[in-house]
């Protein structure tokens, strides 16, 4: 029989009448003639109730009580889920993630999955029951609860999925899939009906978060087909495969903005190798992530180098920096928290060398100016001023979408 | 180094401010050079409100995941102790039911405990740390979450302290010890400072519920000394040991009683082998716990036989009687919902026959009537009516202890 895993978050699952909403989806699945495996995430605002409760007893807890604690939420889950399922005339078994056999490293709070051991699962769907597991969370050799950090239920569903060899996983969310941006800036974003794992990843990592980049990863290590959808109504949603599964291609399937963006320059920095290890070995050192890196081209024997960073690491950046600038004797440091960063993302535009000049007269037909720019191969992202971001966004849209139809 | 089982329940851990108080309290029995593990329960009514939660999904849910929700309870309340007790600068770590090595049958939501490997946790107390426990739950052969019924966390706390050969097991609760009398009946009742486990039995299972009686049991069987005190004060409580190691005896312990009582009278049972068998068999098998039960003097090849049930289960205990009385070919039923019974407990009155008569004396001296009498070595139960309990055991207090000094 074929297997299809569900995942729902946690406002899928957050009151008793939302869990029965969703034990009527799982159930209408099981009457199409699957077997199902069902992970749920901790209901509505549980896991930051709890994170409130540690930080009334101790301001920085122990990682490995932390999430003893967590791991309750997603625990609590499963078993009312089970319950409901139960209620409706089903035989349904809850897991949690020791039991599911979804073993991880020894990293609490953001443990990464080693291996899944499904036998007991396969035994339990074979027997005819409906298997409700925990996401978020796994166990270690040593049977020590580890979480998977923000967003692992998603990964928790991947992983099943590969581990079970299910013929597709499915993402219900409170949108009905993956849309060409985001539809609070833009009027009438479309809807995407596929997208490539690639491109979902750039999506996501640029603030398109229905689906965290870690679970894409591994669906596309794995070449684990994705359906993202809403719990609230049955509209086919997106779905993510690889790129050659799908169809035909487009030239852009999305537009991506993230505001939380500064940007940081050095000046004058000589030209000799080991310079800009020399720069970003010293920002890693501090776990300070960095996005965007543009170096130009060189004149007289020195570069200007820029980056950026996240606003948060702003100012943990900044002593990095000026530390680096003057050990390596770049003229100086300039920064700038005002800016935003816009993408479009297309599998297509590898092939279509015009992309690039639409996108660059998108944005100068409304005056906005660009202060920096970067390219991969289905990506191109242009820093900007903030406040002229949403201008941006719906403009790019107009341009790649709204005339193409 | 000695090791010491410390239990705290659920209201004592019910605030961040309590469960600091209770690290507190564990740090110092560390400090005199104890090896400690604590053994929690779930906060304050967690239990009940995860029930309703429950209760919100299924009206009836499976137990295997009532067991699985109601877990959590004590998984939170471990983790936060833990987080509190590292906070003060100690090392320490938590454990559920089956990272402690507590297995059990399969019987979800009152499973017995079958036995308890120690080695994790012998491991962590050899390396300095102390040990958290979760009460109330344990883990089957299969790795399916079981727990053990209300007030199981005793029976935990008792169960580990005989596997790690504890030289003590204490009890903190909200009252100073075990009273020779229930202190909202009585306004001056004694603390015992020493009872033995036969007496804390009939204690307990007579409503001063300050033990689980399982727990009692446990403790007798494998002679762990128990030490039941308050968890807001240093007081010292009350020892619960065999009775042998006591060094002086007293004549009464303590006064109980139990307003939840029914009686049942059969009239002219016939005088046959078989008969007690047929009456009581047939409550078992509808489950219904019966008390006292006594029969009279024969009489013309007929007796009658009267006993008590919970006052719940008197409807459900009234039709059988009705059956096997016809069957049985007895004259008549009856009933009465208005009794109490009282009872006074103690070691030493096995060897002295006055104690019954003085018990007698002190009812009639106030105009009570006795319905029914029952006696064992340690106790002596009367049924009277509910309506004179409270004045009963006043003057059996006033009798037995007031008078003494």
């Amino acid at each position: 029989m074929q297997i299809i895993v569900q995942k729902f978050g946690g406002t899928s699952v957050a009151t008793s009448e939302l869990i029965k909403n969703v034990a009527r989806r799982v159930v209408q699945t099981k009457e199409k003639g699957y077997d199902v495996v069902v992970v749920v995430s901790a209901r509505g605002h549980t896991t930051d109730e709890l994170l409130e409760l540690a930080e009334s007893v101790s301001p920085h807890p122990p990682e490995r009580e932390l999430d003893m604690l967590l791991a309750t939420g997603e625990q609590v889950s499963i078993a009312l889920l089970a319950m409901a399922i139960h209620e409706l005339g089903y035989q349904v078994v809850s897991f949690t993630g020791y039991q599911a056999g979804i073993y991880t490293d020894k990293a609490h709070t953001k443990a990464r999955i080693l291996r899944v051991e499904p036998d007991r699962i396969l035994r339990e769907l074979k027997a005819g029951k409906i298997v409700v597991v925990a996401g978020f969370q796994g166990v270690t050799e040593d049977l020590e609860i580890t979480t998977l950090g923000r967003g692992g239920s998603d990964t928790t569903a991947v992983a099943l999925a590969a581990a079970l060899k299910a013929q597709i996983c499915e993402i219900y969310t409170d949108v009905d899939g993956v849309y060409t941006a985001d539809p609070r800036v833009v009027e009438k974003p479309l809807k995407l009906d596929f997208v490539s794992y690639e491109e979902m990843l750039e999506l996501a990592s640029l603030g398109a978060l229905v689906l965290q980049p870690r679970a894409v990863e591994f669906a596309k290590h794995y070449q684990v087909p994705l359906h993202v959808r809403s719990s609230f109504n049955q509209h086919e949603g997106t779905r993510v495969e690889e790129a050659t599964k799908m169809e035909e291609y487009r030239l852009v399937s999305g537009i991506a903005h993230d505001l939380n963006v500064a940007k940081i320059g050095l000046f004058n920095v000589p030209d000799r190798p080991g310079i800009a290890k020399q720069i970003f070995k010293a920002l890693a050192d501090e776990h300070i992530n960095v996005d965007m890196i543009i170096q130009s081209w060189m004149r007289d024997g020195r570069n200007d180098i820029s980056f950026t960073v996240t606003r948060n690491d702003l100012h943990k950046a900044l002593p990095v920096v000026e530390r680096v600038a003057n050990e390596i004797g770049a003229s100086g440091v300039a920064y700038n928290d005002r800016v935003a960063k816009v993408s479009i993302v297309g599998a297509g535009m590898v092939t279509n060398p015009g992309v690039a000049a639409a996108m660059f007269e998108a944005l100068a037909d409304e005056g906005i100016n660009i202060e920096m720019i970067s390219t991969s191969e289905i990506k191109i992202s242009c820093v900007i001023a903030e406040d002229q971001a949403i201008k941006a966004v719906r403009a790019l849209h107009a341009k790649f979408f709204e005339q193409q139809s």
